[in-house]
């Protein structure tokens, strides 16, 4: 009986959040771009003014994380300093300037029969947004969220739970003297999963789910989930060095895609390089990757080329996430892309090549939401890719593949008109 | 010990079906446009050629649907004579003649950093129908995947098995003579509802699967389905009679929007009509609706103005796809919103007016697929809209909204190239 109770009372204050979203949502559509600019910039400015009471908050979080024994790397992404909160509050100012995706005439026509349509871009709604340790996302989110018009619900993890709960609140005491209704951003306060749960089956209250972090999660809340779910998927990319690759070059790219920054989902896992050029290039791009302390694991081809780990079979298919690299040697640019499709994450692959047929090839065959020719893989980034600040990285097909901006925030209506018009 | 081995066969057989799906839709991707329309007018002409086959095994499927005791208007979507055959073959020519969706560049840039970027429009890779009744479905989905370059494994319901194999049967022989590989049209030849659940759970394999029926049936497969799913929603449409609105064309449109087929997603279910005018107007909309045996449930204060039933709280969020109209007295535009945005299902609803005023609050707060003003509900379809033949209607706001035709069958990839570009 009490069980049920408690159930109960978690689906009401769900329901409720869901509630007081979509009729800010409402709201929402009738503010005008210059209103949400000003509006973005009034938070920017009291995020900036409160930024001590947030390291405050977020001292919290971040001892308790160390208390909890917690890794290094994972407090790291924990910790709010001076640096990152200015960089958050400019990231901010930086939405706020973008072009507004919303109200946009897509499309307009008048057919035979009279019918005139027009195809308008407009808001998603109400958007949830799961995520994990680092606080800055609940910044982000909020912005590209209102900047689109769409009314937000945050749910972070629970690690930085305090933190998260500071930027909400000066969020919300910033909106309150604009007309965006404070309800437009909600942030849990409470990081109880059964919660979660009840979130992504509001279907008809939001319009999107958007998980972002570990596969595991994403894939829970998938299933979870009856509201239509974008995930920011794992990113298992690879690069491919094709017979007439440049030597330096290949060397270059598979460096920066390997060691500028390891922990992310655009860096690359394998290495994948054919027969008649590994010989010659393979031994340079080892040297380089070892220097910067790189972990290679090799096929039995490559270990015979260059002295490192044999792979296993459970390399192909892992993200390392790592100072690691798989390194597989094939007979031609079709048994890369085979090579690639079994393994791939469809996220970001690459081709290094002066040849415009196997280039051509790659371009073609390989099904990933960015395919790169003679440049890396650490370009799959909204910023990089012009489209200003991105909510997440797509790797699913439908709605939106790769970086998700303002753009990829909205749906678009359809208005028709006529005089009367009848079907005959 | 049987139990399992049967359920790992069948979904051995699904992987299967898969499987082959996946490796037609890479081979779909190097099909040229000329190929494709070759393909599609073969398989018309041997759909036609064949007409008395297929007609053969329709009767089976009729005459076991007339002892199995379906109603009329249900055996009467099964039938294919000749007629209907015609039709259909009519259908995947026209689908042969439209713009090839795919391979289309949608945007490109050349980025400060020097990277260049295309975005193409590519097909989403295997699509899985799943659908109810009408054999026809069979043919034009096949038509519609085939021409934007998808895979498609179609599943119809029982009732109709033998007609969609027979037709499927057709589509596969005819493929031979063509580029494209006979699996890229499947139909499932079992009507095993566990298949169903094996097949939806296929991500990464399957790219999106579109149900298109009951609303009973498209929640059974979203919740079970791992694999996005873009359904064929219901469609509790509304037309809201503005006090400016011409006598003439309100009693038109309703008329035409509730009568000419009150069987399908567009017709309109619930009028709205200004307190000012219904006095005037409402008579001689319910007069000229009764003419044509329609049976009229209204609120208190429009049965005072015309006699009818009295409509129940049910009554609103009740698609009846019928010959009955639920009726309600409202004192302004915002109230007219208001009930639509409580009952609608964001499918098509209608303004009629002379004002702007109303046009444009109306066309902004209306949050459906399809806004109309002074016009029927019923033009929303992909062939009215010229959009060329339609897959289904989506009301949900990811990916695709209202009609569903080739474009909506595509998603896109980035291509970027670079001579040499890393990340600094």
């Amino acid at each position: 009986m009490n069980e049920q109770n408690t159930n109960k009372d978690k689906q009401e204050k769900i329901f409720s959040i869901a509630v007081k979203a979509v009729k800010a949502s409402r709201k929402l559509r009738e503010v005008g771009t210059d209103e949400k600019r000003k509006a973005l910039n009034t938070i920017a400015d009291l995020l900036d003014k409160k930024a001590d009471d947030i390291k405050f908050r977020n001292e919290i979080d971040v001892e308790a994380a160390r208390q909890d024994g917690l890794g290094k790397a994972l407090v790291d992404r924990l910790i709010l300093d001076e640096k990152r909160i200015k960089s958050m509050t400019d990231g901010i100012r930086e939405v706020a300037s973008l072009e507004d995706p919303v109200g946009k005439v897509l499309e307009k026509k008048t057919l035979p029969s009279g019918l005139e349509i027009i195809k308008k871009s407009v808001p998603l709604g109400v958007v949830a947004m799961i995520y994990e340790s680092r606080p800055n996302v609940t910044a982000d989110s909020a912005a590209l969220c209102l900047m689109s018009s769409n009314a937000v619900i945050l749910r972070g993890g629970s690690e930085a739970l305090n933190s998260n709960l500071a930027i909400g609140h000066y969020i919300r005491e910033a909106l309150q003297a604009t007309a965006i209704p404070s309800d437009a951003v909600q942030v849990f306060d409470d990081t109880d999963r059964e919660l979660v749960e009840y979130l992504v089956t509001m279907k008809g209250l939001i319009d999107v789910v958007i998980p972002r972090g570990s596969e595991k999660m994403i894939n829970h809340i998938s299933i979870k989930s009856s509201v239509p779910v974008v995930g920011h998927g794992k990113g298992l990319c690879h690069i491919y060095i094709d017979e007439s690759a440049d030597k330096d070059m290949a060397v270059n790219i598979v460096h920066n895609a390997k060691v500028q920054r390891p922990g992310v989902c655009n860096a690359v896992e394998t290495l994948l390089i054919h027969s008649s050029c590994a010989g010659e290039i393979l031994p340079a791009v080892c040297e380089k990757l070892s220097a910067s302390g790189v972990e290679l694991r090799g096929d039995e081809k490559a270990v015979k080329i260059y002295s490192m780990n044999e792979a296993s079979q459970e390399d192909w298919s892992t993200e390392y996430l790592d100072l690691i690299l798989s390194i597989k040697v094939v007979d031609s640019v079709q048994e890369a892309i085979e090579h690639i499709e079994r393994y791939g994450s469809r996220h970001s692959d690459a081709i290094i090549t002066s040849g415009d047929v196997s280039r051509d090839k790659f371009f073609a065959a390989v099904d990933s939401a960015c395919v790169y020719h003679n440049a890396s893989t650490r370009f799959t980034d909204g910023g990089q890719m012009g489209l200003g600040a991105e909510i997440g990285i797509s790797n699913q097909k439908l709605h939106a593949r790769g970086p998700m901006g303002l753009k990829e925030l909205t749906t678009y209506k359809y208005l028709l008109s006529g005089s009367g018009l009848v079907r005959p």
